[in-house]
């Protein structure tokens, strides 16, 4: 059922096929009929499985020897478009991709296709590398994914990645916990589902001896500082934003977390934004930027 | 100064040089000054560089590969004692192992004493990789060491890591945040130094919307859950204790917050044990145990 193994290395192309003028969702569901077929009677009808496989951060080297190993033996790979160039780059070129998931300028194939495409490549007797941001544990709906295909009677695995909280504290070089600033370390996501309030239990994150990870939080900022500085966060709380951690694109920016909302208008971060809210953040390392481009005047705030 | 690349695999032997009679700190001490003396003579006095690299939870796979590239490249591994067997088998042969750290029947070696054989190694001219269970940037005092290296001039980096929650959650199958279960995850220890008081924030911790992994709780375990229960967590949550995730010596125990500790006395797991608390962990697969091993009395709840 797998795919021979291929050594790391060489497959950069590969970008997913995507016929001009259709939607990525037509895209998809064109692929995952032809792909179907195609593998159905190629391999008699078994089977398949599908591994939820962290795609971490965005540098390769912070990919796990299994998500390696596992991806070179894919027949597929189902990725999210926010997976870095460089992790993709690690995929064997005979494979073909399937991006799924939200970016700039396409729509985001919805949760419900994604699990349906999933479990037609699985029964398809397809090796299938479902490809996520960060852990498929934490966050992105890798649990809802994991459900849809057991359900279908595939074989299903989890595949654990180096979160982006992880990835930045390593790429500036400070600790999430710290003896005297931090005794523990949350994971937490600013985002909201449509209209609907921010589900977030304001009195017991405003703890400033607990780092605070917020991902998919920069629409909120605004609101998540209030209501934190509001429930008893100090106003001076360190915050670290980190726009593509441990990529060559990685961007910080220190603030505030009174200051962070102004801090994020004057100079939006491209996506996938972290942030790193606690005493912590004063000790990571300076703003990473392009080389040539120097201290930037959005930087709020001193540290060391 | 890096050692040559070896490719993964046959080195297995390489137990620390311990002489008989001595204890480990002794042996520690002199080991280094050992390897500091010959390593100066032979480079020429250039300062070294440390890696604080994250071994994951055990299983060897988990690695990334970049803590696999710089294992290899080392001139020394600084090891705690708690690294699994199969990690250790990852480094080469001829690499130098120095083992500090806790593990029953020896003495750990004193914090303030592995910074300074840290510096002493680094400072010879040594490539040192220091190796932690899990992340160095959470808990383990990473960032202690961290600034002991640097304050020294000798260049240090992080090296992120798999935790022990995110490879529980991979080899038990079941997500950390789930729609529904969980909105976050929060890592804490239950470890008190010495006689001090467990130093959590009780109303803030008892939130059953958010994952609780907590490290190092065994010992603390009945005041734990019954703090937990007075502000207000329920007393049937489900708690999934985890003993060397990922290794082939896993083993999981299922209860409820109230039940754990009596589980725990009934059935005490080796250490490093891991506890899962919230409704993921009724997501988790039953109990992974040795072959031939029939469903425990101990475990006390259903799940699914």
């Amino acid at each position: 059922m797998a795919g021979k193994m291929v050594t790391n290395g060489a497959a950069t192309s590969g970008a997913a096929a995507r016929p001009p003028g259709k939607t990525a969702r037509e895209a998809v569901q064109g692929l995952a009929a032809h792909e179907a077929a195609a593998r159905t009677a190629a391999s008699g009808g078994g089977v398949g499985r599908v591994h939820l496989i962290g795609a971490g951060p965005g540098d390769p080297e912070l990919l796990t020897l299994r998500a390696l190993r596992l991806l070179q033996q894919a027949d597929v790979v189902v990725h999210d478009r926010l997976v870095s160039d460089e992790v993709m780059a690690c995929i064997p070129a005979h494979v073909r991709r399937i991006p799924v998931g939200k970016a700039a300028g396409f729509h985001p194939v919805p949760q419900e296709q994604i699990n349906a495409l999933l479990v037609e490549l699985g029964l398809s007797g397809l090796t299938v590398a479902r490809l996520k941001g960060g852990d498929p544990t934490i966050f992105g709906r890798g649990g809802e994914e994991f459900e849809a295909v057991t359900a279908a009677g595939i074989p299903c695995d989890y595949v654990p990645g180096i979160t982006a909280a992880q990835g930045a504290a390593a790429s500036a070089r400070f600790p999430l916990t710290h003896r005297g600033l931090a005794t523990g370390l949350r994971h937490v996501t600013g985002h909201r589902a449509r209209d609907a309030a921010l589900d977030l239990d304001w009195a017991s994150l405003a703890d400033p001896q607990t780092t605070l990870a917020v991902y998919m939080g920069a629409a909120n900022m605004t609101e998540i500082a209030a209501e934190l500085i509001r429930h008893g966060m100090p106003s001076d709380l360190p915050v670290l934003a980190v726009s593509q951690a441990s990529t060559p694109q990685e961007q910080r920016l220190h603030a505030t977390l009174q200051d962070i909302p102004d801090a994020l208008a004057r100079r939006p971060l491209p996506a996938p934004v972290l942030f790193i809210l606690g005493h912590v953040a004063a000790l990571a390392e300076d703003c990473a930027l392009p080389q040539g481009v120097g201290r930037p005047e959005w930087r709020l705030v001193a540290h060391g």
